[in-house]
């Protein structure tokens, strides 16, 4: 019987416990509950048609002869109904006795993927995948002018037991005043490699994945997509593009990156019984914000951006929250052998 | 309509998001699946008479005539049957390429708190609750004789799903050869505060939150229970001594601490349905272990333990898991509220 193994993460300085032995999938995946696919007359406010049950549109992407608000739209950016943050007002940051407390300022956006409910990412034609991006990136480029934010961040919760909508494939846009924990471990990272070795973290990552193979599942010219080496979670995924570039949103051509994302995951459906999953997209952070306070002037040579795939097979034990240790029975080697195979037994 | 906030905590140095209007803890609560409770003839192998059961024991309180693995117990501590990390070889402190890697060694153990199934903390009589944190501390000190581990924790999944047990009352101890990324945070922010200001972290949240008076849960002349200023979740609460105090085993005198423990589980419990919760103890690192390689010189000034408790009434969101922040939709003051009158409306 092989030892579990410690393996840190270099990119955010985590250690996960990565079991060595034979572990069976089927348990794993006993755990998920299957996405319900409507497929008849699912509709829901996301729809096409449904145009007025939403706020008003922030951004789309539409057949030359529509209307704003109206249908005829390919994707579509609105306020979230409920939102956490709010976009109008100071950030007021102040001291509280000895505490720091500022004012919940922030944008929160619904990206409406598809007019047509049930049409996942996997589904779409590329095209369709490639003006998701292209919302994606609108919206960051557009967001990242509001100086009180530092950072924008986009996320996705497939298949989550609390969304109504969860049917309908959308990402949500956040934008905050303040760097998330996780970004900013990132970037201390990658900017305490760079000073050392004179080189991009994810750079060496990439080249030395590459080399090894062990954790490939799939690539191109442009991208890659490969299991972290210290994997948090079963089948974790990250994509990321092949050469330096921090920003996503620096770039205006993505049919590599849409036929990556739309097989990635598609393999994870097919394998894995069609898993609920978490994806983030983490792009460099807002330098309009940073650099006018004095921050990320080397922001440009330290980062590089990413997409991260987390499937929810279950939630943290205690020991994991206590610690922040995770715990990972699948080693990524055998979960990129399985979703490169297609298959796991 | 109040604005939410950002609350930085000062300990983690994370920031988390605080709703400040009103939530209706009906809708909190409904999600919480109360713990099963068997009353009548409930038994498990954890339970006195079935000690063969399960591994030998490696500490028990007992009656005096009472045998080894045998009845007659109060407390009982036996290895985990099913342990992710092994007691015996080598680390093997190792690079792969460009990452790290250690062998999985660690300990993993299990404290039975009582013999009887379905009597938990807030059942027991004090001298039953001191019984136990008598046990937690002989494992802490023995466990901090092996210097291959910086770090050792103790933690309860009270309630958690995927745990046949769970009506059995019991703690998991874990002993790592690597300190945890949270609690590296901690004696990073809280070393960081010493060098400032020459005062403990702790002990001046301790002080502030005495004199505000909002977030107190309860006290007595050694103990506070309070819900943190930048509290991750709705009804988290932590229990620290008031005096400094960096190695919760360097006490031997438990009866104020078992009093303050007890009741606040058992206002947890009472006044929202029982919820599910996990219980962490942050004692100081292994100093016998950090010393022999330069480390924690100035632990004893900077650290102060403490117990934190967090309900769980649902999973993290997308984008919790992206960016770290937390969204807290009950307020750490009206918790403490709460909690002191045991009603909410």
């Amino acid at each position: 019987m092989a030892m579990n193994q410690f393996r840190r993460d270099p990119i955010t300085g985590r250690w996960s416990i990565i079991f060595q032995e034979e572990y069976k999938i089927e348990d794993l995946i006993s755990n998920t509950t299957p996405r319900r696919k409507k497929k008849s007359n699912g509709k829901c406010q996301l729809c096409g048609g449904f145009e007025a049950e939403t706020p008003s549109e922030i951004f789309a992407i539409r057949d030359d002869n529509s209307k704003k608000n109206e249908s005829g739209w390919k994707v579509r950016v609105v306020p979230d109904k409920q939102p956490f943050l709010q976009i109008y007002g100071d950030l007021d940051n102040r001291g509280v006795g000895m505490y720091d407390v500022l004012n919940g300022i922030g944008a929160h956006e619904l990206v409406i993927e598809s007019p047509k409910h049930n049409e996942q990412i996997y589904d779409m034609d590329l095209d369709q995948v490639q003006n998701v991006l292209f919302a994606y990136r609108e919206r960051f480029i557009d967001l990242k002018r509001d100086t009180r934010f530092r950072y924008v961040l986009l996320h996705k919760n497939y298949g989550d037991g609390n969304d109504q909508l969860k049917n309908h494939s959308h990402s949500h846009i956040i934008a905050t005043p303040i760097t998330p924990a996780r970004v900013k471990y990132e970037l201390m990272n990658t900017r305490e490699h760079y000073q050392y070795k004179e080189r991009c973290l994810f750079c060496d990552i990439i080249n030395q994945e590459l080399e090894d193979d062990e954790r490939i599942i799939l690539q191109n010219d442009k991208f890659v997509a490969l299991t972290p080496f210290a994997s948090r979670a079963p089948f974790e995924i990250s994509i990321l593009p092949k050469q330096h570039e921090t920003f996503f949103e620096w770039n205006n051509e993505y049919s590599q990156l849409a036929f990556i994302l739309k097989e990635v995951l598609r393999k994870l459906s097919s394998t894995l019984n069609d898993p609920n999953f978490v994806m983030v997209l983490h792009s460099g952070p807002n330098v309009a914000a940073g650099k006018q306070r004095g921050y990320w002037k080397t922001i440009e040579r330290d980062y590089h951006w990413h997409i991260d795939i987390t499937p929810q097979f279950r939630g943290f034990t205690s020991f994991e929250i206590g610690s922040g240790f995770q715990i990972n029975v699948i080693s990524p080697e055998t979960a990129a052998r399985i979703l490169r195979e297609e298959k796991y037994n």
